[in-house]
């Protein structure tokens, strides 16, 4: 069989579970959800040796620290996966919530009902815990997923899905509810990207570079992110110990994540003040700084001077770039030029700036006043999150089991027709 | 220049307005809209003129009577367009609403708040009430828009634009807001699907095959509907004077538009009562009928018999397909394998049968008791509508304002930091 064929043996199989799990009942899928978590643990030591032929492999083909360590399956990130389930567990269930509800002139009631989208396709590096994580909130809101991940972690991956399979068939869970993708081939996820029609929604996990590839070849929609240049800015009434508290919460208390500021931004009336004060606390983090020409003026030139390209960085570490600005507007513009729309913070005393911030940046989340860190699906009150869209469409931010479903109108009257 | 250097011409200018559209009131924008109902009004003879000149190129290309027809613009035409203007200006402003708010225990509140989307990109066919039509709902949602007209109207769409311009600069609109691309070649389509990242989201209307085009070729998201191929469900227990009259009005009343009924599915329990009074009263309305053997059993072989290839024609004309069938879960089977996922009724007075119709029918809108015609934003209570969506994300069904908007989160603090 060619590639398309076997994608559309995969997309049949993950169509017809759609059909079943778009009808189950929440009872239904968290006993299936906790069966799988039980699974996962009867099934710890096969998945370690699993784990450990990939990480063998990797290591082979000479990875780096970082990357062996996310391919990494411990006791305890087993534990997180069979955690993870139990809390989509216990999670409202989102399918038929009723979003609206009118009755027109005419007597129709118009309900906007809350739906599963229906068969998903998850795009992902060598990150096994992904599968079990995706698994679990396509399940509950009602979706098949089609899972492929990195072929550095197939072994994994296999052990982690046969396990899931295993705790999912004793509760009767539909097969082709999740599918792993086992052939990890070029050509079949070209196939799963042309997939338009039977696949509904793309989601790549990973990298850019793998990010823009997907969104290049894809005909299925693709929701992404990717990456976080996140901003604070501190405005010229800001209170100064605020300031400080929050810059250094964005950018030192976890450096590696999306939500992590890169840029301060420092209005000119406050950076004499500010800019000392915020170094010194940031230096004994072990923040490496990159400054503006003021910055370094005010901070001393043993600090790197910032280019263009340093504030289109994600840096994912403990890198700052620093900018004095000369007003909120130029604060809202540096975010606009280099930002990536993700969250984006300013700390103020003043309500019309705080406004004036709010309503211009346009980012899927702005802060006044608290750390960009808290972009967060749990943070945000949702639960569990699949990941965070700097998209615009359909969903925005985090991702949690509602943004997993679409909706459908039903519509009811007593013989009504059109005039 | 090349065509990506002007389409990144084009899409700048566009980006500029729509950082003005933004932040406009509601009472700005709706100036501009009445300013803009005015010059067309009076730019009336201008747009006439321009339009002679399209019809006479279309007659000589050999264009169809139908294909002409939407081409032509009357003064009853002009004052539609002028209608629709107003009409949106009437409308609430859907940006800024607040979608939800919560308040977390740390103290943050999260409010997720409509806003704009930014850059529209409209391509469509040779009808030139399109360009005043998405203006006006993309102007109100404070969108900035790009449309890209079929070449057979672009005199029309010129004269059109011109007025609209001359109504927007008196109140001091910003330029950009719109943008027509009198250019209509074919690269500078392709630029304008390549365009991502700077247009937001791309809606083409017209036929499938410009449909199928653009999603194929687009890296932009793109909002679609294909065709709409409904069906009208006559249950066991259906009132058959009801379902008459539904089956009558779903196709007879207007059969050229999506939400017409195009295939009638009828339980075998009634067929043999319903399908000849029916029959009787479409005949009468000069209806052809194509039917399954059942079908022709009990109306007569007079009646073309139906294959699956009219199952899944959209015939936008008095055609029906009629078929027998023995079961609700059967009738429920046809739509899934036959329908366009836009508008789908049942007729019963069984509340069962019509939750699980409802229930397991994946459409945009689903019907128990009344006619498919109803899907529209203007019947749906929304006001008038830029297109409906047979897609899952994002929007789904009729597309009005708010369908136009995306949301971001505003999250307020007093200093919060995460731990």
């Amino acid at each position: 069989m060619d590639s398309a064929a076997v994608m559309k043996d995969i997309t049949d199989r993950a169509k017809k579970a759609a059909v079943v799990l778009n009808v189950m009942s929440s009872d239904e899928k968290n006993r299936a959800l906790l069966a799988m978590a039980e699974a996962l643990d009867a099934a710890r030591s096969a998945i370690k040796e699993a784990n450990a032929v990939d990480l063998a492999g990797a290591e082979e083909k000479g990875k780096s620290g970082a990357y062996l360590d996310r391919l990494k399956l411990d006791d305890k990130r087993i534990d997180g996966m069979r955690a993870m389930l139990r809390e989509v567990a216990a999670l409202d269930d989102p399918v038929g919530d009723v979003l609206e509800k009118r009755e027109r002139p005419n007597g129709l009631i118009i309900e906007k009902v809350r739906t599963p989208i229906g068969v998903m396709g998850i795009i992902y590096e060598s990150r096994p815990n992904v599968t079990a994580d995706c698994v679990s909130l396509c399940l509950k809101s009602g979706n098949a997923v089609i899972l492929r991940g990195g072929s550095d972690a197939i072994n994994s991956n296999k052990a982690i899905y046969e396990a899931l399979k295993k705790g999912a068939a004793s509760e009767g869970l539909a097969r082709g509810a999740f599918i792993l993708i086992e052939d990890t081939s070029r050509e079949l996820v070209e196939a799963m990207l042309k997939a338009a029609g039977d696949i509904d929604l793309i989601m790549p996990r990973g990298g850019e570079s793998l990010i823009r590839e997907v969104v290049e070849k894809s005909t299925v929609p693709v929701i992404k992110h990717y990456k976080g240049i996140c901003h604070v800015y501190v405005d010229a009434g800001a209170d100064l110990d605020m300031a400080e508290a929050i810059c250094y919460n964005a950018k030192v208390q976890r450096p590696g994540v999306c939500n992590a500021m890169e840029t301060m931004l420092v209005h000119e009336s406050v950076a004499e003040k500010f800019l000392p004060r915020v170094a010194g606390a940031l230096r004994g983090a072990g923040v490496r700084m990159k400054g503006c020409p003021a910055t370094r003026r005010i901070l001393g030139i043993d600090i790197e001077e910032a280019a263009d390209e340093d504030y289109a960085t994600e840096w994912l570490d403990l890198v700052l770039n620093i900018r004095v600005v000369a007003s909120l507007e130029e604060a809202i513009g540096h975010i606009a030029r280099f930002g990536s729309r993700h969250s984006d913070a300013i700390v103020t005393g003043d309500p019309e700036a705080a406004a004036e911030f709010t309503k211009k940046v346009d980012s899927a989340a702005v802060y006044v006043n608290a750390s960009t860190r808290f972009t967060d699906g749990r943070e945000f009150g949702k639960g569990a999150e699949i990941g965070i869209s700097t998209d615009k469409l359909h969903a925005r931010g985090p991702m949690g089991l509602e943004e997993l479903c679409t909706y459908k109108y039903v519509v009811r009257g007593s013989g009504q027709i059109r005039e």
